[in-house]
């Protein structure tokens, strides 16, 4: 049953204060309703300068977040740094609804717990297995070829927590290295010779699923540098991509957004690589380029609205992530550039502090051509510096 | 010279904290600027939910708003309740710039002195004459005929300051009941016999000018409660409206975003009737409606970044003022109609108490004609209770 109503006061706490719940905030006041968030940095993050109601405290303290949950109507997620366990531990103490559900997060939270989840709902993920020693390590190599990636199966993100190993003796230092001594589950994945790297947001709850057209996100050196909607990737491979996305978003039973990210492999497979129980970096492209975006259907989501259309506004549509440039107080410096583009849209997060390589801003260019727009994007943004 | 750079902690103080200053703060966050509120109202303010900087004080305060614009980057208005010259002052023991200046904003902020204004600069206003005493007031009914309209200089808006008066014994007392009697300048206004409201936005700063697509506005009881864009009028009317926008903004030397609202005669006339050096609600619209919006046009604006297209998403756009129904905490019920449509847009402005007539929300409905995009956008409406 949707909500048919939106009362005065209504406050939406989060659970994390970097850019993905400072987008998601501003849809909410959209709606009208407040925002509480919690944050477990000591320095100033974006969402605190949003909001008279910022609080600060570990993601580990059960106590602390039930006083901070009690005082919000809802609560959501923008990040995976916190337990599922603790995530239920907070929902029962405080009485306040948690979604995505610490139940739904519990079946991904994990590595390996997500690759079972998802192989069992008949979703095709990349070959995996539970390393634990030296034999696993060389057996895996031997079985499924050198190189092959290593991961801690907690807290991983952008890379961190991620090595490729290419031998056995870079496989048992990587193993250390990620804590596999230290009693944490390690996972060994195959190498998946992709062509495409694709991503799919979900947004799901009571009163039913959207799905957004299927992306190509650009990495270097494990981090997205851009992504491009819709993916230039056969139209078959889109829908096979979104098709996955939403048959693995029912398979945790989720309420929120969500997005998957895939594998378009050399012989025309589509593997689920990874899955993130919130907003993400692959959609921030919906904020100009669908008529309702990921935020928008989080906040819709989490509060039982119906949701809104991912239709997109353009035929092409190209996301650029400004990373920081220096180390020093944020500035974003040389923006016009950008500026002069008549459907090209800044995003700056408002991060106090820059660092290299640090997600600090993002530009978005609508255009008719894929090909072109995401030329111009670049090139438009190619003298930034924050 | 545009800006070139957003450093960060810049702050926009705004002065008012209603649902305009709400909307545009929502896009000072999209540029990662920080916000800060000065308000006159004792109880909570929508914005006052959106930012830890929001200050309570008089507007006639200059000591208590230099505090505020001291801790400011750049201050702007919402509303005209500030005379030019307290704003005059504040700039100058601060040391923060105002935009729209203190000096454009002299030349509007009184009735008399805005006709004057825009008829000196040859922009048609409607007959109008500074009238004292009861001969005046008899002259002018002959001159024009009755009715015509007595307006108070100062402090007008949504029809409050306004009276119609249909002969000598009514004009004495709407005279008396604003003000006449106590030196305060009473205006007189020719009725005008008009076929149409339309209005237009104009941003403006030192990268230059842009003009938003002439808009109808739909009155009821002298409040705005529906706006249709493009308006139904020949273009030739639209396009003579943003011709007379644009000279009546350079006229003020306006820096910031300016709405014109006009009179289309029956005589084929476009006479201009107010204007207002703020976002407007006749340029709600322009949050979906066009590429960048008439609040994006603000922050631009008074940043001194380059303006944002003020083309439209698509032919035809309603939009319908959400009036408070109840004199109740604030409850926007009934919403799922609205929800229904592809590409309609509720905001909800996160006023805490409704009372009846007060602006609490708008609903946007892009659409591919205007006649079945308004009636759909009333339709889906209709029932919602506030």
């Amino acid at each position: 049953m949707a909500t048919n109503s939106i009362p005065a006061n209504l406050k939406l706490g989060f659970l994390g204060a970097g850019q993905l719940a400072r987008m998601s905030a501003l849809q909410a006041f959209r709606f009208g309703i407040q925002v509480a968030v919690y944050s477990d940095r000591p320095e100033n993050e974006p969402v605190q300068f949003m909001t008279p109601y910022s609080t600060s405290g570990s993601f580990s303290s059960v106590e602390d977040m039930v006083a901070f949950a009690k005082d919000c109507d809802f609560i959501t997620l923008e990040n995976e740094f916190i337990s599922s366990a603790i995530l239920k531990e907070v929902q029962e103490k405080s009485g306040t609804p948690i979604f995505p559900s610490p139940d739904s997060f519990a079946l991904i939270e994990n590595k390996l717990i997500e690759k079972q989840t998802f192989e069992d709902a008949g979703i095709p993920v990349t070959p995996y297995q539970l390393v634990r020693s030296e034999d696993d390590l060389k057996e895996f190599g031997e079985d499924y070829g050198w190189p092959y990636l290593l991961k801690s199966s907690k807290g991983g993100y952008d890379g961190y927590g991620n090595e490729t190993v290419k031998d056995l003796k870079s496989a048992k230092q990587a193993f250390e290295k990620l804590g596999g001594n230290k009693e944490r589950d390690i996972v060994a994945e195959a190498f998946v010779d992709f062509t495409n790297e694709i991503a799919v947001q979900v947004a799901r709850n009571e009163t039913g699923t959207v799905v957004y057209p299927c992306c190509e996100t650009v990495q270097k050196d494990h981090i997205c540098v851009a992504v491009l909607s819709p993916a230039p990737v056969d139209v078959h491979f889109r829908e096979k991509a979104q098709e996955l996305a939403v048959k693995a978003t029912e398979a945790i039973d989720g309420k929120g957004i969500f997005a998957f990210e895939f594998f378009l492999t050399k012989e025309g497979k589509v593997l689920l690589n990874e899955s993130a129980p919130r907003p993400h970096n692959s959609g921030h492209y919906t904020i100009e380029g669908t008529v309702a975006s990921q935020f928008e259907n989080h906040v819709r989501a989490v509060l039982g609205l119906p949701l809104g259309s991912p239709k997109m506004k353009a035929p092409a549509v190209a996301m650029i992530n400004l990373l920081g440039t220096h180390r020093r107080p944020a500035q974003t410096e040389e923006i016009l550039e950008g500026f002069e583009q008549e459907d090209g849209h800044l995003h700056v997060y408002g991060k106090v502090q820059s660092k290299v390589g640090r997600k600090m801003a993002h530009y978005t260019l609508l255009g008719q051509s894929l090909e072109e727009t995401y030329k111009t994007a670049m090139h438009v943004t190619r003298n930034i510096e924050i």
